[in-house]
């Protein structure tokens, strides 16, 4: 391939294979990401729209469907699960606090639908163990945004084409401020452990470099150690406004990570090899241009795909994959397996944190 | 001051004071540093010479001297313990093997001689903290030339110009191919304990980062964890021919680190704020040209400094801090306690790798 063409390639989809079709979906949850982010991007999808919408009270869901043509019904939450306009959807997108993902997975699946369920899976391992269960019958795809970004997996085929030599260290780190992003929003249920599960930070931002290394690099986590600390008032439930953990992955690799809560936006995976380093920045948090660094032998070479909406873009991709495996009715990765890794990670973070130790990944 | 001054000025010396005078050295050890990196930065610098060289046998001496004009003595170990030629120069650069650092301190103290101790301090904390008592009575510098590096003193001022708000998390790394830069040469002493103390790869390189972010920061390290792995047969007496590290320092900032003597040349050192991040990269291993970037609120800038031979740039300027402080009988920092707190860290991160558990700095 000439460099031309690579660079004409770089954001082409290599996992389509799905030439039409539509698939229809009921979003439940209607906070900020979905409204902002899930909507317009499905909007934006080539086999995906919106038919269904999701939420506490049928006004909330009146108010998305006045600006969401293809919207034909909105919902509660009671309704949903009682099976209401099941002949309306044919999947769902599930986007509420952590421990709700459970009772609607429970529902879609009951309802025979496919389910893109947000990460992380669940509140808690057992709980994203009851998730997987009771999806067994569905197809279920975890809503890993990175794991479909172009630069994400021009970065992973780097990898596997031995650009660095072997993988030695990883670093990552996502950093944002919290209570601005979602000031006044329902989203502060990332404060309350009953709704967000070990944590509020780990579990919403560290899980990026957490994920998305495992699948840059092709591996699973074998053991942790973590930091973490709570200084302000409104974080006095979880115990990490700021977190720092280490891995080791099973191939050997080491990753170095931070997450906060309380930081400027912020945020990049890097990758150092034995005969080079990558480096992914800015990225996570939808900053653009997301430019991919390739440095060897004192070479470097400096990738920007010309994104501009990257937030808007990685969803499209997400929900586009998902319909290509759906409607083909092909296995889908990451799923609910892929998932409960990050699950049992997440675990064993928050204890290596809290008690001190490391901890190995079960 | 306007940003032309700033940039004129990026490189001055801050710390300067002196105006005319020359610092005879006693050079001890002459490894590849000290032949390749030293004696040139001694040669290259305002009011340092090299006037006696230490080394195992007087023909190495011989051959440093042959290309140093400045050198009139060559002397074995023995013989500068014993006190030869003391008249010859007024302080002591050592950089030995780690363990060989107390013998030599302790000498040159008994000489009456400034020492300019390289990092570690020495092999173990314990032997640091004999190192210092022995040379209570003479000033004692430890060779961080990360301290005197002009990009890492505007990191340092900018963090404490409140720059990008309050730090938050420390990303640090480096790594290099070690046997392909020491093949063949007695710095395969870093393999060997006795010689090296903890390890092979945090004592000597990850050093950098959990230094030079307590510089940057003004900060000491309070708790640390660890993980480590040597795979290859030449690092089988070390547990660290890789490693990741964290570190909780007393501002609460987290730093989230790796080291590897293993891994392409690379090095980075970066700080995240409440407002915006500072990079500096590449830096701790002399590429050029070691960028100082500063983001904050989408902004960003990015300072070369313009020098091309950073590693010895850095030395020079060492050696001539070291001289301004001394010959104006002035108190130095780096000194001797601030080294000792680097060593209980050191000796922390090891132990936090073999025991799995959080090691409080003491």
């Amino acid at each position: 391939m000439s460099i031309r063409e690579y660079v004409q390639t770089v954001r082409e989809r290599d996992w389509q294979q799905l030439e039409s079709g539509t698939l229809r979906l009921a979003v439940v949850g209607l906070g900020w990401w979905t409204r902002e982010q899930a909507i317009p991007a499905i909007e934006a999808s080539e086999f995906c729209e919106t038919t269904v919408v999701v939420s506490s009270t049928h006004e909330k869901g009146a108010d998305v469907a006045a600006t969401t043509p293809s919207v034909e019904v909105a919902l509660t939450y009671d309704e949903f699960v009682d099976g209401d306009s099941v002949d309306e959807y044919d999947a769902v997108y599930i986007c509420t606090p952590n421990a709700l993902h459970l009772p609607y997975a429970e529902a879609a699946a009951e309802h025979g639908k496919a389910i893109l369920c947000e990460k992380p899976l669940e509140a808690t391992a057992e709980r994203a163990e009851e998730l997987v269960a009771a999806a067994e019958d569905v197809p279920l795809m975890v809503a890993y945004r990175m794991q479909t970004d172009p630069g994400v997996r021009r970065m992973r085929e780097l990898v596997a084409d031995g650009a660095i030599g072997d993988p030695v260290a990883v670093h990552g780190h996502m950093g944002q401020q919290m209570l601005d992003v979602v000031s006044g929003d329902p989203d502060q249920w990332r404060l309350d452990p009953d709704l967000a599960g070990y944590g509020a930070t780990v579990m919403d931002l560290g899980i990026y470099p957490l994920n998305t290394a495992r699948f840059v690099l092709d591996t699973d986590p074998v053991s942790v150690t973590a930091q973490m600390r709570s200084d302000d008032e409104a974080f006095r439930e979880v115990p990490d406004q700021h977190a720092t953990f280490t891995i080791e992955f099973d191939d050997g690799t080491f990753a170095a990570c931070t997450a906060s809560q309380h930081a400027a936006l912020s945020g990049h995976l890097r990758i150092v090899g034995t005969d080079g380093e990558l480096l992914l920045e800015p990225t996570f948090l939808g900053e653009s241009p997301q430019t991919l660094t390739l440095r060897m032998d004192g070479r470097e070479l400096e990738l920007d795909d010309g994104r501009r909406d990257v937030f808007g873009d990685e969803m499209t991709e997400e929900f586009d994959y998902f319909a290509d495996r759906v409607l083909r009715g092909e296995p889908i990765s990451p799923d609910g397996d892929h998932a409960l890794v990050d699950m049992r990670a997440l675990a064993a973070i928050y204890e290596a944190a809290e008690t001190g130790s490391e901890v190995s990944v079960r």
